[in-house]
């Protein structure tokens, strides 16, 4: 048997503002400059869920892709997808929704519910210049 | 002499809400959907930009690029660039920010200010999906 | 009012074979090449679809995008998306799967069936260095 | 002398069917659903493959890209490129022609005539979607 | 039959500088700004070629698009490739190769030798962000 | 507080050519084949650049992307974009500017200047078919 790594990609459409609540307007404008703008911005983030694991020889996946997409819609697309970041998210509450800590609850929501092999990596793309890749540590 | 079209692409990252005012809630959540979410969502909007004319003998540009990208920032992206749409911009005003709308309302910032050749077409894509195309008329 | 081309890209896979019944297998191999490999070969294709109309003063759209992807699903995508072209497509009977073709199929397929403005071009991508843009004349 | 990792990308088209013959059509058809079309359908798929090593300090190449690419030709892309992966493969006979299967299969035809540096990871997208790496542990 | 328009995508690799041999260096630095440097600069370009012509019923192309492509190799893509724009290549010869004027040599080294249809549009990209379409007249 | 990798992709268009002065031309023209052309060719460089660290819970940044972009400006693309590689940089002087090669050399400009976290990875595409990944090892 061996081992690979499957990597499924979703889209999602959302809003933020870069914010901390614990400084003035002035330390938060120079700090997150324009991403600190009152009503926000947004944008198109990709999302790349990877699983590790054996290649099962009954099916010739590590995890059924099918499977995975809906596992992400129903634990992370359907509560961020055309939402705002700041106001509507459960798992982003109290946390500024950077791209890190975007990725970071995104793990979390995911991470016990994959159902064969194990999460490996998220890697969360902002604009076509910003990503960030995590992986649960 | 020939004539030619050159298109610069640039990028902008904005929040939006699609709402008719003159509606009730139900009927703007019945026609446009997770795009009507209250807090908005947003895109990252690409934005190519076309002006046809004549190519210069002298420099062989139809237009210097750098000229229309410094014109593209100051009348279009200064305005829409981190910002939402509905609160934060002059000429989308009293518009409901669809990409047809956002089109229109940046060709008409544009078009006066062209210094060489002629605007002649823009593509606005509000997702990989989903783009619009205006000439103007 | 003023009038706007919008444009929903949509993906589907499919198997095809090029080969003409009429050729003997040789004249078949010379001028398809490896594209007359019998058993057939596949391509991931990309159709962007682009309706032309006034933008509606209520919704802001030509055309509701939403609506566009469902009617090109129903008509076209549940049809040819992971299904072999030369075998399993009604409106493809008799005829060489080529690009060329396919895109005046997928043509047929939709026009009768948009609702709001009116089908304007129809891009049909095989590969990433080859497509074929159809306008219905 | 310091190590890079080199990685060339290739491009082929293929027909395949997903199907354990193991099992009855129900399923089959339950488990691989519209990949399971007995026609079979077909992908772009984009292989990129990526070999470790030292630089050479006369040629500042780890390997030369030109000799790598026609390796991955004569190796794999001669043998599937405008082919069907369950008919016209001998390196697949036998196998579920899955992304994973497919990825193991390549790196098996490949890893014994790398002639610099080593074989270090395969990357192989089925779909704009669905990818899968392996390294071939 | 019906009329369609069949594009090829090819690439090239050329390195260039922008200069008028009619102006004294500080004309060409404050015109050309970064893209006079003396030794020149380079770019991989995306070129897109498009023939339009009638489906040919016994082969469902409007023109073999690797045949189009072998043409493009030998009349444009042989004489660029690798190449110095202001050095190496004829055709260009006495020109300022900015995209425009690449872009009218291209179609004019292609324009007599397409052997179905006729050639209808060259689009070259630069960069991304910087592109010409030309339409030959 | 958890670890997370940043990436920030910056774009460069540079000129050079493939040589070894110590062979005569012969050598260098079997070895680097059309990379070698004496007056260069050119490509539009992709820099990708990974900074790895603890994400700060005050900002929520592993490290401002902004701040990696001046840096990455200051330290490398005033110093490579629209310049000839063999020519016109100091730090690949005597280097063969070889795409493995590029990349430790901006690694070596970079590494030292990280202001928070610490550089990961380079990965540095010449084309859309050749890339390197460099770590620092």
């Amino acid at each position: 048997m061996s081992a690979a790594y499957v990597t499924r990609r979703e889209h999602f459409s959302a809003a933020h503002r870069l914010h901390n609540p614990a400084w003035d307007e002035g330390k938060n404008e120079r700090v997150f400059d324009k991403c600190n703008n009152a009503a926000g911005h947004g944008h198109n983030y990709i999302l790349d869920v990877t699983v590790a694991g054996q290649i099962d020889p009954d099916t010739g996946y590590v995890i059924d892709v099918k499977l995975l997409s809906r596992i992400i819609h129903e634990r992370v697309l359907d509560k961020v997808d055309h939402k705002h970041l700041n106001v509507d998210v459960d798992f982003m509450r109290g946390l500024n929704p950077t791209v890190e800590n975007i990725a970071v609850g995104i793990w979390n929501e995911l991470q016990p519910h994959i159902p064969a092999g194990k999460l490996y990596r998220i890697v969360l793309h902002e604009t076509e210049k910003n990503s960030v890749e995590y992986m649960g540590e």
